[in-house]
């Protein structure tokens, strides 16, 4: 039942790393709006923003000994990944796994439960994406699964996934559809780089995206203050 | 139903200007503790302090169409207070919306519901205060109305009435009492400036504020911590 | 029933001070996970980190006068420690209470209510652990006591207690046990050095700790990624 | 700036008394999806349905003294509304101040606030929709207003409105536009029973609404799941 | 993108039936306590025990459309499964939706968003396990699609698959599992006969469970009130 | 570390069992309004009322071991009172352990974390006041202590306290001061009588209770409706 799944799959390096360029709300957008954690999710401090490949890790409430089983099968560029089973706000993580992670090049944590030493962490520039930030210690007694499939804080993540996360929260991109999310994002960004041109020079995104007539045919009716009584 | 307003009547721009060198506990206090928004609504970077006069949106749940629309009511001096009919964190706004606001010379965003792309919006330098952080997209499907009196988080809200907003949260103050409510925020301002050198003098309230026979009268009791056994 | 104590019996001053060389996460494991103060208390701004002896105050909701006369009974090195009867997220304190405390040399204030001015407490560098943050103001009209025990956010505590806060949260040590829990948490800082060091060098906490054999007698078991279909 | 408003104009009274006929959701719908609290306000005991005239109350945080004072204002077929001036879930109210309303003839009570009694509320029949249950007293310190227009739960309500409630939650319908409210909720009442026998025989909504064309011109596509891989 | 799957298979009928005899609890602990949905999910009202074959729904934020559209394929024995794309408390199901749903045969209805007209719904007798219950209404004009998998409160659930509902909650079986976990749940539930009768006579779980031993070699230790000062 | 105490000194049983005639509210009032657990404890179905002497159970995060340790250290007429060392919702407890508990005559439980089999629980009539309804298992790992004094939802529980718990909630009386609480219990109960009759004859608070002098002083204000325009 308990299992560590070894040598998985990645999502192709390049295309992991790229989407550093891209906030969590663009590759949201740019997947048809899937793949959003809860927004329950937070960075413990501000300005991070990362891509990786997920190593999931499937924990019992208040028990973080699979995330010690879990750092062995990390690799460069990954993104940790943690959900528990149920429900716990406690202490997962701390500074000294999270030192035992960046030597091994990992880039960050997304834990749908509590982390600990924010203050630390943030002196190392280990940035987590949390739940909850909670000194709580947690015990090494049950055991859980390392590189399972499993839902985190409301989506459905796979072991190799892409992970982006920024100060907006964390969203995942599907192994396989890496590279035509990346193209989506990238379109999206050179879209969204004309439109913000026009509107900084004043134009309005009603004529920029010529809204007006859709507005109208709906029934929007402009009256002006001064006749309303 | 869904109407545009245009042409409201803002309070007094000199007033509504000057709103910014009081906090909102200021205000608040000014104004006999009325027109505190609900502490739910919360700045998304700190350090900004703001006033300006409001162009108020009431938009359908996860249905940011009506912000579009409201930015051609909002002119310099402005901050956009938009409140969704239900509930809902949706990220109705992020750094697009902003750059057309600021392009108009809007001082802010106070939304009852989700704000995204919060890291750009920080390095931007427009604020906005918000119930939720979400990358979670919109639609532009159903129409809202613009410029009318709705509740924002607890508080009712007319267009053009004066938005403050700082750290603490934001408060709002009617558009025909800003003179007054301004006067009694520089009078309790200037009564706190005594009282805080007097505190750093090492005088206490209960002798600055005459405390001790109310207390005393109340029934408070002083006993020695050696004698309580 | 309402009393203030005075001359309570503090922790050793110099045993109360050091505890700010070690992090909340560190104490609360020192002693047996035990003090930890509810998730719910967070810090106003990131980056403060105190110890000191508590002075505890049992506040009526949405009444901050026993605040008031609980500074009197404050000391150079003391931390106030503020619970309401009831819930309560209004805002008890703010900058001139800070003023005052300052003036007496406190280092903080822990407080399971509300709290406004965080950024005029921010710049004062006054640090507040708080439920909530909330413009809103109190009365002053009902008794409460100082330096009574009382619940705060889930621990019990009494008068003269340590108090640890960082950025993690807010954990208490009971009086007569300052010495031993400063030793114990001495300790695990410098173990927890020795391991930092093997961690940051490559090694595994499998090893390091020596978890492989009890994992494998709990039935873990290690599977390739290929193997799995 | 305290008031009691005496001798209020109150909605028709043989209006106010048939909207106990609809549904709560039915007459938020009938008047446009408008004048809906919010969800947070819950039934103490299942099965109570009521419509009566608002006599509202706006009261300081746990002090209930005002209600004491609103007694006197109420008449046969109101409804008490009771708002805070800030968030409070203290008890504000329990079976002797029921009661005293239950001998005027009141209906029963919306507070977004506390309750308490509720074991005996059920026993008396007085229903009360409230934020929570709290068996925490309040002070009678600080005044506050009866008969003012307030926000309650997010909803502007004037004295006089009608409030219907029901195991959903609670509507208020402006005073001025009871009549016509009520007429539409009598027609979609009986559009909705229509509806109700078609689907009792087993007739698709997609068919009696006639859904089908403009799915299939948004895009739903319709396979066959063998089909899928 | 937006599809309406046809002609699912479903998890064997006897199977999915004969779950309705165990317990949420049951079947939860009989599959190595898996596939509990989150707690937020609760039943409207008490005394309701189900099982059933999910079709599954994706829905926007506040449009019930879909579930018009997912009414059809719904057949005798099945189970409604609803998850918005972002969380809503909108009111997306009620009794007209629920005629229509009984008159096909479906049991209940589990859905991570609102529910109202919750009195007729009890009276009818046709359960829903909701996260909130509110009038709000939906609008129809976002598509979403019909029996693909989804997250839904937490857990993955694909179209078939059985689901299990009573007062403690809602748990899922996989259709492919459903034998072996029923199985299960049939070997548990006569386990624990066998435990309760002995309970019931008297006997210690200390002693049933023989966890004396275990428990002394932990360190438990006992002493006498007595002998404590 | 981790102790069982035997032989506990409960309150006097008469006292305990007779404070089951008097309401939640009613103790809570009659000893100063102190003692009330959080309202976040909440009863699994409506309508019980118990008294009894407290047995206490601290235990780790979803593990319930330590309960199964209590039940033998319980005699006629306690109240099991459970306390997790940091938050969990999970379902510590069920009808099995309600078996064990009825055998020995045990009234009720509180329990600050999770409960399941609520429906079996009210079918035995065994009534559990909890945080949260989950069925979520729970481990048998780590110890915890019974019969410690501990904080409970807020409030310092030691063993053999007096529990009451109603519809409303739960408090806790000192052992000590049972019979002083007991008896201003039953005065502050025939107080109310006196009271609930004259309110049932129409008359006012404002005059049983004279409080319209007071009322003026402070400077409450009646005016006409109509003549507020």
């Amino acid at each position: 039942m308990d299992v560590v799944v070894q040598n998985i799959c990645r999502a192709d390096r390049s295309a992991a790393d790229d989407f550093a360029e891209y906030s969590v709300a663009t590759v949201h957008e740019a997947q048809a709006r899937t793949g959003l954690l809860a927004a329950r999710i937070k960075p413990i401090y501000v300005g991070a923003h990362i891509s990786g490949t997920a190593v999931t890790v499937s924990v019992p409430p208040a028990d973080n000994w699979m995330i010690h089983v879990a750092v062995e099968q990390c690799q460069e560029g990954d993104v940790l990944v943690v959900a528990p089973t149920s429900p716990s706000c406690a202490g997962y993580f701390g500074e000294l796994l999270a030192t035992a992670l960046m030597a091994r090049g990992v880039r960050g944590l997304v834990i749908d439960a509590g982390c600990r030493d924010v203050a630390e962490l943030a002196r190392m520039g280990f940035p987590v994406w949390s739940r909850c930030v909670s000194a709580t210690g947690t015990v090494k007694e049950t055991l859980g699964s390392v590189n399972v499939p499993l839902v985190c804080a409301g989506q459905w993540i796979e072991p190799g996934d892409v992970i982006i996360a920024d100060d907006d929260g964390v969203v995942v991109v599907a192994r396989r559809k890496a590279a035509e999310v990346l193209k989506a994002s990238k379109l999206r960004k050179e879209k969204e780089a004309v439109t913000r041109k026009r509107y900084q020079a004043g134009e309005l995104s009603l004529d920029v995206h010529g809204m007006r007539d859709r507005l109208a045919r709906k029934g929007l009716t402009y009256v002006d203050a001064a006749s309303k009584d």
